[in-house]
């Protein structure tokens, strides 16, 4: 899978592809990630991206023409099967867009800076709008991250063990249950009897039943879901 | 304001820092924030900080001990506002929670990795349990970076324009208008003929209905709220 990401800030993306899970995956030939800083395709000398907005406000706006023109070079070398704007006004990403995204061959996607890209690019050449929660932030760089690394990690291989992420909290609607490491007591704090006892078919009981009940507690608008 | 962050992989946090707002932020003094390796409060030569769950099951969880040392370390500096757990079943991460938060002094952020952390942690030192969407990543450092940047750019004085947060997606429970900048006419595609005709009321009108339109259509459900 191969992931291209146009900014103006491609300096912030450095570190957290370059670590951890996503290296991983990128060492395994499983996923190449590709930033492209946007001023390369800016409309003169002075590097600029970015104009004020029509009908006056306050924030910058990135312009039509650099951002169209690296979309454009961009497919000239392979064909999108999405291309995607991070914004906060775009549809709530979730554990399911990500499987989904998962299976894709090339995508690419554009951050937002400042106020945000033309609304004629986002009509044009955007196939899906992707907010990855209900606040902003000063970029859409962080945002990106967080996209590639929830479809990085589904990628088969990637983990190190594939049973994992089937367990996750959201692949089947609730969160996950709470989890325990050694020791069994910890400074008088005891770990669950049920996890100590060996007995799988009950420790998979307790482990629904806490799933359950903390999706009750902390998020009943999951369980309302399909 | 501080943020302190403890986590098993400092790198990944390296680049999201140090560059854009939350570079300004730091370097006019408004906000500091130190990352700490967890392996630092270890249990052994080896570096441990995590082991196998207790009741079987892939995947391996964050070992009390060492959290809990780190916790009782850093508060020997300060006395922190939140010690807040980046967790995919945590409470949905929002701009309320944002403003909330800017307004601290001192917050801890502890990142899970593997299958998060020993829950007597949990329940004895955090205060918040947050997460940032309803999607698993492999770690909670891009969590936690989106936090500190939400937070951190409404902070007086670290965006260059302060009425530039107030018209951002999510303060109203509206979502942002579109934006537009030049060239007026983009390869035959125009800006809407308001946003070129100077009338500031009509401007401002257009843009409500946009807010609203946009509201209605993709995310209906923050009209409801409140």
């Amino acid at each position: 899978m191969t992931i291209d990401i146009i900014t103006v800030v491609p300096e912030l993306l450095e570190s957290p592809f370059n670590h951890s899970i996503m290296k991983r995956a990128r060492e395994k030939g499983l996923l190449t990630v590709r930033t492209h800083n946007l001023r390369k395709w800016a409309i003169n000398k002075h590097m600029q991206v970015d104009d004020y907005q029509f009908g006056g406000g306050a924030g910058m706006v990135m312009m039509p023409e650099p951002l169209a023109n690296a979309i454009n070079e961009l497919q000239q070398d392979k064909k999108f099967d999405e291309i995607i704007y991070m914004t906060p006004d775009g549809v709530s990403f979730n554990q399911k867009t990500a499987n989904l995204l998962s299976m894709k061959e090339n995508i690419l996607i554009i951050c937002g800076h400042y106020k945000g890209i033309d609304e004629r690019i986002r009509q044009t050449y955007v196939t899906r709008e992707i907010s990855i929660g209900d606040y902003v932030l000063s970029g859409g760089e962080l945002a990106a991250a967080v996209v590639v690394d929830a479809i990085g990690r589904l990628l088969p291989g990637v983990l190190n063990d594939e049973t994992s992420a089937l367990f996750d909290s959201f692949q089947d609607n609730l969160l996950a249950p709470p989890v325990y490491t050694r020791p069994a007591d910890f400074r008088g704090d005891k770990v669950p009897e049920v996890l100590l006892q060996g007995d799988p078919k009950k420790v998979e009981e307790w482990r629904h039943e806490q799933s359950l009940q903390r999706t009750k507690e902390r998020r009943p608008d999951l369980l309302d879901e399909e």
